[in-house]
């Protein structure tokens, strides 16, 4: 049984919309309109404990897995929703040992999910032209111990990949048809290229692109996703939903011309 | 750069609708209505590259990724499709290292998923009462080369489950009510339950189940994907899609009583 | 040409998002964030003039359509959305001519949409049993010139319908189920029955109720709605939007038993 | 309570998925796979009558309702889905008295729901380039009994309009943006323009298009028909549904310049 230890992060679960990503640390109290919680006295305890704040409501201390890094991910742009990212991961087929390009960085929170599941022998080499954000992804990425995994590249990746016979090239930026000669070239055979697109301009031009170099199995598709509110008498879909996110295209690289 | 070698599994590509889950062995003719290809002839080339077959039509050896392996799964029972399958991966969060209880195992496709995110070093201990289905996921996930990871277990899941601490039970089948309170001493608190179902009143009694553990974060969604068409001047989303494949509920242990 | 009168409504125009109902009346100003319009000047101009606000804005002034008088309905209850109310009418074949029952009025919103498909010559048939609604529906139906096509009926519709041989009868009301047989007995042979609910357990007990009679062509669907964003290079549809409203049930009534 | 007369339509029920149009006369057999019935043994009964074939199976005489018609209609053209129809026409917020031009006519499905729409005192006028479409669409629409309220046009719709101050142009045609300019001499003020489009770049060069003219409340949308299947313990969406027809694209007319 794994035990939460200093240094820890945990998520602090209040309820359905209210968790926190803290640092458990000695002596650290944590401070919420429900009163503090002292996290010291997680140290020790398991994942899922509870934990009474000063003023006697039960918080939770679960242990964070990547979709919670992904949505407590700094938003200085735009993060891809789980949905979008669980389907890519599969689309890409990557898996330990698996070698990824990504670009761009953003704010490191696709990378995490990509180094999660590269881990332990495959490697994320991530390209983002921003400083800035590249920074806030070196801390996402490095307080979610996934550092490891990934090779932070500061660079326009529309100028060049440097990295070779990889197992996937995944973009989200403005541009993915400018990218995609440079990702067939970085490709290994039968590896696989995905663009995730908000606009379907972007969509039509990548296509394009891809339709110009051997590329099978070109694949456009949107993800829709929703909530059911399941509560005796009334049970139905929520009233608000996400109704679009972005489109995600793939693709798979053979050798030789497409007919 | 990985070679295609003798033994080794392709995806033989002839379109976007057909393709074929092959074995490469010398002297082995794999027959198609566009003429027969020589498998033999893939030996030692790198993945991703062309084959003639006797008519002259081209075909691509791709490297056969889970979701291939998914779609061409026995179809004794109902596959859960792609989008359902890495939204569900990314809700356990489980990767590398993480152990994994799934009942029923059905024709094996969800657990080489499972398996593929586990690996190396984490286990899924699959739950199937119907020998003869047990039998057909034993030889999906062996070609696949996954058996290291899967521990496949004859028994009905509704009656016990032998693995304690675990990181996440996964359920696809016809009462998983019945297993909640199974699920929940199976799983090492802050651990993560996911049951896929057709129907919303199978949804509604897993919830009600759910809500009388300490379960945190009870979610039902459904995910609905859509193709785009994308060509010039004809593009649109595509006319006939899968309206519904199932609900997925998840759900996250606690130690002690939620209020 | 038809020209705007002296205590006409119009639909005052201000951008996508900004719309008025209002009555033009000589010497009647009409203040807003972007200066006050003189509604006087518009008599005598014809429907879709622009006219400038005191501050120079241009406003537009349009003939206010049923669609229209929808939207701007006192919302004291929950108005049925576009899509669903054009859906309804064209599923229950209500035309000039034909007598409709309604339950609930409401704010009188649908009765509005009924009454202009029936007119001339149809009537709508409309039960509240809460006063202080049936008053906001009468101003609503009497401002939309509508009232000679409508009664009005305060009175508990579970505890009897007074029309016979209708040619259609609309529910929206929380116990749809328990009006199923009046529905019936006041039907004419081949009529339409229609229930709009938000919750899929109303729908459950509406449609065992319709297969309890000689009901055919019992059918229930959600109409999704999603707005696109057309706009060069940023065409996508819409991040938020409306999930869920409601089910449409309709079914027709046969004569005798149904096998 | 309207009977069923000699030569009348009316819509042969048997099952869920089995209707048909037939009219009623004296001594005709109606010959089905389940045996024939006397389509004369109707004459003077009420509408949803039971009639008991040569087998002893019972089927039911409906009143055929516009939206049978619509999907009885001779199919060499895409016939417009009810759903698309009914928000189409509270789009256009036509009703009885409303002048309405249609392009093109096809087989006449939309022009039938326009004609039932607008009658008694209103008009359709219904442009149509290739005869033997309208030939079709002329019978249909006399079955119907709708052809005084519509005027079958044949000719090129993107060469002129002859109808001015009109309430509504409704186009479902491969070029609807070569319309638009004419669609906006033939709207009276404050009328509605409305285009159906399968492909979104039909809908880009349309709503181009209206930002060219003085139209404002320019909206495009798409709707989304989901069939829900109810019975007990297996509620839930149907399988496979129709993904997408087409995006219906809206405007309002207004006189002088937009800002």
């Amino acid at each position: 049984m794994t035990t939460i230890g200093e240094e820890d992060d945990i998520l602090l679960y209040l309820d359905q919309r209210r968790t926190y990503l803290v640092r458990v640390e000695e002596g650290k109290r944590f401070h919420t309109h429900k009163g503090y919680v002292e996290l010291g006295d997680l140290v020790g305890k398991p994942y899922g404990s509870p934990l009474k704040s000063s003023l006697g409501v039960t918080f939770y201390a679960l242990r964070p897995l990547v979709r919670d890094r992904i949505l407590k991910t700094d938003r200085r742009t735009q993060v891809m929703y789980p949905k979008d990212t669980g389907y890519l991961i599969l689309r890409l087929g990557i898996a330990s040992g698996s070698r990824v390009v990504e670009a761009g960085t953003g704010s490191g929170a696709l990378t995490c999910a990509l180094a999660e599941a590269v881990r332990p022998g495959g490697m994320v080499y991530s390209y983002e032209v921003r400083p800035e954000f590249q920074r806030v992804a070196a801390s996402n990425i490095d307080r979610a111990g996934l550092m490891p995994y990934v090779e932070l590249k500061e660079g326009d990746v529309t100028e060049g990949i440097d990295e070779e016979d990889v197992d996937a090239v995944v973009l989200d930026l403005a541009t993915p048809w400018l990218v995609v000669p440079l990702a067939y070239r970085s490709l290994a055979g039968s590896g696989v290229f995905a663009s995730f697109s908000p606009t379907i301009e972007q969509v039509m031009k990548t296509v394009a692109a891809l339709r110009g170099q051997p590329f099978v199995e070109v694949e456009t598709v949107e993800l829709i996703l929703r909530r059911i509110n399941v509560a005796e008498n009334r049970t139905r879909p929520e009233t608000l939903m996400v109704g679009h996110s972005g489109y995600i295209t793939t693709a798979r690289k053979v050798l030789g011309q497409t007919s």
